[in-house]
């Protein structure tokens, strides 16, 4: 069932039914779509954690107000963004072999390519450098949902966690912060309220 | 055809058949996708303008480094985020009038959620609050591409361009600031070169 089909199906699960585990084919799926997302330069400034491991979301939900998404679930994914120019200067190197790899440019225009996309970072300040990346974790997030909701698994993305506790417990390298949770699994009961949106006129303008 | 089916076919357009129109009930289709995208409290708190008229597109290009897309596509979106924490609270308003209609919940419960909702705005500092209303943007933003993908209409988010010159093109009530742009459209050709992406070990970590 395509993922438009489902918009209306999908809903930000309170609780998960922690017997049904997602099927590793479906995982790799998500995980797919989550690397193909647009990234500003295809630089993909992210790294998602995908844990099952019991004892590691109990942690985590310890700083995440107790929700009990964070225990219920199948798999809880961590999406984390590159925090440090330093990192994203490799980043750029590594996507420019990538690019020579592929063969599809001459090397010329790649260090051409390399040079304007370092310009840009460090052009950025340190506040723009991190909303910058943060916001790519957040297309990929989108991307993820997506494809969720295409596969009919349910997901809830939260934003309300004490995310310096999560680095930690992730033992996250230096150059890597936790942006947002998507825990993902299948729903406990259905929802008993209707999904409340604002109305097109409140969303959109026509010109 | 399915999202996922599509991640391979959809690629950042760099330019767009401007003899063909996108038709309004699949603009629909993406704009309910945006509508249902999830936010941080359900609080949506974004606006985009879908833009048609060829002159204010070729206005907006001007400041968007002459980009071919802006003006060869069928519509142009330019989502727009709430910087405001005024304007914020008055949305917390609607929405707890939202809930209130829709008798989903007694007057005390949402007035508690109101209350909730508007001290956790009040605790952001206003670097914090307009990195969070932007990031919201971006969820739909995942949405309206994936949405494109699974009908197999090109698009290609933009962050490059003057957003001050945007916003008093449009002139955007002072609430709202530009994020993004993306264009949509059918691709004039097909991409001469493979897509590139991170392998999987560089992005993922399975705990």
């Amino acid at each position: 069932m395509p993922f438009l089909d489902n918009l209306n199906w999908r809903y930000a699960t309170k609780e998960f039914d922690n017997t049904r585990t997602v099927p590793t084919d479906k995982i790799d799926k998500i995980l797919e779509a989550i690397r193909m997302a647009p990234s500003s330069f295809g630089l993909e400034p992210l790294h998602v954690y995908i844990i099952k491991d019991l004892s590691i979301r109990k942690e985590i939900k310890l700083s995440a107000f107790s929700q009990k998404q964070i225990d219920s679930c199948s798999h809880l994914l961590v999406f984390c963004y590159i925090n440090s120019k330093e990192k994203i200067s490799k980043r750029i190197n590594d996507y420019a072999n990538l690019i020579n790899e592929a063969k599809k440019i001459d090397e010329s225009k790649s260090e051409k390519i390399k040079s304007n996309m370092k310009n840009s970072m460090e052009n950025k300040s340190s506040a723009e450098f991190i909303s910058w990346s943060m916001k790519q974790s957040y297309i990929a997030l989108g991307f993820a949902i997506a494809a969720c909701a295409e596969l009919k698994i349910d997901s809830c993305p939260m934003e309300g966690f004490d995310k310096k506790s999560i680095d930690k417990i992730l033992k996250l390298p230096d150059y890597l912060s936790s942006a947002v949770l998507l825990p993902i699994g299948y729903r406990k009961e259905n929802p008993t309220r209707p999904k409340l949106r604002f109305p097109n006129e409140d969303l959109f303008t026509n010109l």
